[in-house]
């Protein structure tokens, strides 16, 4: 599974290497600097969630690269704007420097907002995506809702909400349903309408799965922010507890954040279980979620 | 005529209202920054035009509401972000504190971010728009492409870059080409294409008409801050003087920069020779392009 997945990420890279205009092409400082941003980082877990979802269903790989590159543009360009100074204030990430650190920060909040424009035009212009221009445009619709101030960019403005405040689970829940996992419903929902015939009972366990990874994988993360080292982790360990932040481990503890992560693994498995071996790789990637160190 | 864009601008603030989650919809902070900034306010030029070109051609106000919002919003957000501190820098919009200054740098770049995905939301989703997915789906392209890194926002880049040089007339054109001159053609093209059979011909002719008036924009605002007084115009006056920033008064001189937008003024009547007085709006905002003392 782990060469199926470098497989996958190598095959995203390529796809997003093209559809990112090249530093050669004005105005080449901000196109550096997408290109910096998006390129050769990161777990891919979304674009690789959107293969693995369509694969699932049959649905060509070249189908999937555009709604792949799409939402991980929306996830990057997220990346560079939380990590300005006035947000969360990052100089690392993926353990080189931020984008306002390698660039500046104007340099910076223009590439994100060029990237996603990008995203949109993927999805608007891609040939080689499914051929249904209704199915693109609730494509659109849903990366658009998912991207937006009730989606992710909601959450980030709910977790600012919270400086100084110390949340309950519930209020901590609900941030990182929209600041994370709306973005995870999208790569799994840009997945299941690629294929021409899903039926919509499928889509809709597809989409549950999509809700317990999204939560269990920002659990993991907060958790990751205690257990591991920076060098692992590609950006500075114990961030989160240095800016006191509100995370599961600070709110419920660390072995009863652990045991919820499992739970929502479990949950998400049994969402798949009428699918067959083709949603193997969905499999692993839920797994992946609870056990990966970075 | 003025009575005439006045019902436009009025049409357009409700249309616009009701795309924007109220600012009791949670995060409430981020959408009342993001009403703060988007509503009542400005002379709506892009709206108008996506307006005013649909009627040109017959369109029904209802179909047009969605992509003037739409053409908007991505202007709004360029200004909510282009005023940051590491960028402009600007205090004043619109007569009213930044939205940085109304509410802080963080909420001010979310709200931005969030308007972006709100305009490609309702292109995607609006139901009184044209019936017709392809249309949409190329409205889409089109607004992305003049939003992002080779629109839009690659113009701000350009403008940028500029920084402590004096381009030549040719860099200072190619940057308003991009900067303010994609939006005003996707607002002109949205409104084309949101009739069922414009023909391509016509729909060229009228972005001929887009791209002079856009320029011919661009020269007036460059005149206008040297001009004008700072309540006049509801930012502050002189403020790209003080910068140093690229101008045309400042490159080519005011005289040859008044001419020059009487000039692309006449270009762009000329455009449109061939219709009928359902253009006489179009003509209208082309010469007051040029008249406008704010």
């Amino acid at each position: 599974m782990e060469s199926r997945i470098s497989e996958l990420q190598q095959r995203f890279e390529n796809a997003l290497a093209g559809w990112l205009p090249g530093e050669n092409i004005l105005p080449a400082r901000l196109h550096d600097a997408m290109r910096y941003s998006a390129l050769n980082g990161g777990k891919r877990i979304r674009p690789v969630l959107t293969y693995a979802t369509g694969m699932a269903l049959g649905v060509p790989l070249e189908r999937l690269d555009g709604p792949a590159c799409a939402v991980e543009l929306i996830h990057v360009y997220s990346l560079i704007h939380d990590d300005l100074p006035a947000m969360d204030d990052d100089d690392l990430r993926r353990g080189k420097p931020t984008c306002h650190k390698a660039y500046d920060e104007a340099t910076a909040i223009l590439a994100g907002d060029a990237m996603q424009a990008l995203a949109f035009q993927i999805l608007a212009a891609d040939p080689a995506m499914v051929d249904n221009p209704s199915a693109r445009l609730r494509m659109i619709e849903h990366l658009a809702r998912a991207a937006g101030s009730r989606g992710m960019v909601g959450g980030q403005a709910i977790d600012l909400g919270f400086e100084g405040q110390t949340p309950d689970i519930a209020q901590l829940e609900n941030m990182h349903i929209h600041k994370t996992g709306a973005l995870i419903r999208a790569a799994v929902m840009l997945g299941s309408s690629s294929c021409p015939d899903v039926n919509w009972e499928l889509a809709d366990r597809l989409d549950c799965f999509a809700k317990s990874i999204g939560l269990a994988f920002q659990i993991r993360d907060d958790i990751l922010d205690i257990e591991s080292d920076t060098q692992t982790l590609g950006k500075t360990q114990g961030a989160d507890q240095a800016l006191g932040k509100a995370t599961y481990p600070a709110i419920i503890g660390l072995e009863a954040s652990r045991q919820q992560a499992r739970e929502l693994v479990d949950r998400a498995l049994d969402s798949l279980k009428d699918l067959d071996e083709g949603a193997d790789l969905l499999r692993w990637i839920a797994r992946y979620i609870v056990e990966r160190i970075h």
